[in-house]
C-alpha cells in the first residue's frame, strides 16, 4: 500500500509499504490525517522511530475482530495498551509499560492508506462532524487532558503560552470553562485567529508577572518555560503541554520558594473532544493551513514545518 | 546585644549588634536556635542577606504589643506578612509579596540574644516539649507542608531522597501516615538513624525504577532530582523540598510523557508540628550533633557544614 515512510530521518513516499498487521484488531482505511509537531520532530530525529508516522486521523473500519465496527467512520486513541501491566491494572492505560503508540512507537501510523489499532481504541464519529474536524479529535483530546489534571474555576486567571497548533486548541477549549483567559504568542496572524475565536491575547512583554493561577506552556521551548515561571503566581500551577527537546533548564529555587506545581500533560480523553466538535463548541476550520495527497506527503511535511503554519492535512 | 553577624559572606560574632526593632511586635529572648542548610547557603552567598541569620528558634517573650504573651515560651513562624497584598488577601500569607523573613530576608534572625516577630507569628510551646525539641518545630513544619500539598493514602509507595536534616524529618513525619515508605541516602550513619526510627532504607542503586507514587526530593542537588525522576511512576508526583543553587537541568520530556507533577514545597504549619513533638510521635533527639554557645557561633557553623553532620544548636 501507499504510505509515508520514515527511516534514518529520511521521509519518502513508498507504494510498497507493508500492510498493517491486524490480528485481533481493526483495520481502518484512512480518509484524512493531520501533521503534528511530534511528526516533525520524528523526522528531525528527536525520537527514534522507523516506519509510517502519523497519529491524528479519521477513517472507515475495513476489517475488525468485532464485525459491528465494519463500515463505521472512526477516530482512534493512539496508545495500544497491554491491559495487564501495573499501569494498566491501575487504570492508567495511556501509560501502559508495554504500549505501542500509533506512528510514534513500534506501530505504523496514519500517513498511509490503512492503519490498524485495537478495536477498543476506536470511537465512532457522529455524522455532523466532518473529516476535517474529526482529524482534530486527538490533539483536542490532548488539550482537554489539562482539565482532567487541574480543576478550573470561573474567574481563575489562566494564561496559555504559545499560539501554535496546540496552543490554539488549548485556548479554544479553556475559553469554554469560564476562566479569565489570556493567550500569549509571537505571531500576529495566529493571535488574530485566537481573537476571532473569542480568546483575549497579549504580547509576551505585557503579561503581568506573578499573577496567573494556572499557566499552560504550549511552546516546548525554554523561553516559553521561563515566561511561564515569570507569569505564574506563588502556589500556582504550570501545565507542560508540549514535549521538549532533551533537557530543559529551570530556576528550581523559584519553583520551591514559590511552591509552584509543574504538571506534565500528554494524551487526553476522546469522548469530550468529540462532543465539543459535534456541538460546534470548538471551531477548528480556521486552523487548516494546507491539504495534500499522500503522494505529496514530503511536500506536506515541508509546508507544516514552515513558520506560522498551523495544521496540514493529508488524504490518501 | 550579642549576635552572629553576616556581611559579604563573612560570619562573625558581634557584641554590639543592633537590638531588633519591636514596634507593634514581640521581642523574644532566644534560648536555643538551630543551624539550617539555608543558613550555610547564606554564608556561601547563594542568597543576598546581611545581618543576623537564623530562623529556627525557641525562646521566651520579653516584651509584646499583647501583654498576655510576655513570659511565655514560644516558637515563631518566620514569614512576617503585610496582611493586605494579593497573596495575603488570598490566604497565602507565607507568600506575602512584601514579606520579611526571619534571618533570611530583611529581618534580623535568631542567632542573637533577642529577635522580634509579629505577635501573630508566635506559638506557645507546651511544657512537655523541651527547648531542644521545640527548636525543630520550624523544619518539622516544613516537612509537614508536604502533607498539605499531596494527599497520602495508606499503602502508597513513597520514597524520600536524602538522609540529611530535612530528609530525616520528612521521613519521620511521613512514617506516621501509613504509606509504604523507603528512604534513600548516601551516609551509613544517617541511614542507621532512619532505620532506628522505623524507616526502611535502600541504597540508591537498589531503588526500583518507575514505581513510586510520590518521591520527596530533599537533597537540593541535580543527582537527587535525576534519581527522583527515575524512581517516580507515570502520573506520580515529585515534591521538591530543598532549595537548589541556581538553575537545575531536568529531562522535561520525561515529565511531559509520563505526566509527572513536580511540586515545590517550602514553609509549613506549626500547630501540627508542635502536636507531633508534644505527643512524642517524632523523636528529634538523635538528630542533634552539636551544641555551641553564641560566642562560638562561627565554629558552630563550621561544624554544621561538615559532611555527615545533622543539627547543630546554638545557645546565647
Amino acid at each position: 500500500m501507499r504510505a509515508l515512510w520514515l527511516e534514518r530521518q529520511q521521509l519518502r513516499v513508498r507504494d510498497d509499504a507493508p500492510e498493517p498487521a491486524s490480528a485481533g484488531e481493526s483495520v481502518v482505511r484512512v480518509t484524512c490525517a493531520g501533521v503534528c509537531n511530534t511528526d516533525l520532530e520524528l523526522v528531525r530525529g528527536y525520537y527514534p522511530f522507523a516506519g509510517v508516522p502519523g497519529h491524528e486521523f479519521v477513517g472507515v473500519v475495513e476489517r475488525s475482530d468485532d464485525a459491528a465496527w465494519v463500515g463505521r467512520r472512526v477516530v482512534g486513541e493512539i496508545n495500544a495498551s497491554c491491559g495487564t501491566c501495573r499501569a494498566c491494572a491501575a487504570g492508567r492505560r495511556t501509560h501502559c509499560e508495554r504500549r505501542t503508540v500509533l506512528g510514534i512507537k513500534s506501530r505504523d501510523g496514519a500517513f498511509a492508506e490503512r492503519l490498524c489499532l485495537p478495536t477498543a481504541n476506536l470511537h465512532a464519529v457522529p455524522e455532523g462532524v466532518g473529516d476535517e474536524a474529526a482529524v482534530f479529535v486527538e490533539p483536542l483530546a490532548a488539550a482537554l487532558e489539562i482539565q482532567e489534571q487541574v480543576r478550573f474555576e470561573t474567574g481563575q486567571r489562566v494564561v496559555v503560552i504559545g499560539d501554535g497548533k496546540l496552543g490554539q486548541l488549548v485556548a479554544r477549549s479553556l475559553r469554554l470553562t469560564g476562566v479569565d483567559l489570556v493567550a500569549v504568542g509571537r505571531h500576529r496572524s495566529k493571535l488574530d485567529l485566537l481573537e476571532a475565536a473569542g480568546v483575549a491575547t497579549l504580547p509576551a512583554a505585557e503579561l503581568p508577572g506573578r499573577r496567573a493561577d494556572v499557566v499552560i506552556e504550549c511552546t516546548g521551548n525554554g523561553d516559553g518555560l521561563a515566561l511561564a515561571l515569570k507569569a505564574v503566581r506563588p502556589r500556582g500551577s504550570i501545565v507542560l503541554k508540549s514535549t521538549y527537546r532533551g533537557d530543559a533548564t529551570l530556576n528550581m529555587s523559584a519553583v520551591v520558594v514559590d511552591e509552584i506545581a509543574l504538571i506534565g500533560s500528554r494524551c487526553g480523553p476522546f469522548a469530550p473532544a468529540l462532543a465539543l466538535l459535534a456541538g460546534g463548541r470548538v471551531d477548528v476550520r480556521p486552523l487548516v493551513h494546507g491539504r495534500y495527497s499522500l503522494a505529496d506527503g514530503v511536500e506536506a511535511f515541508e509546508h507544516a514545518a514552515r513558520p506560522g503554519i498551523l495544521k496540514v492535512l493529508l488524504r490518501p
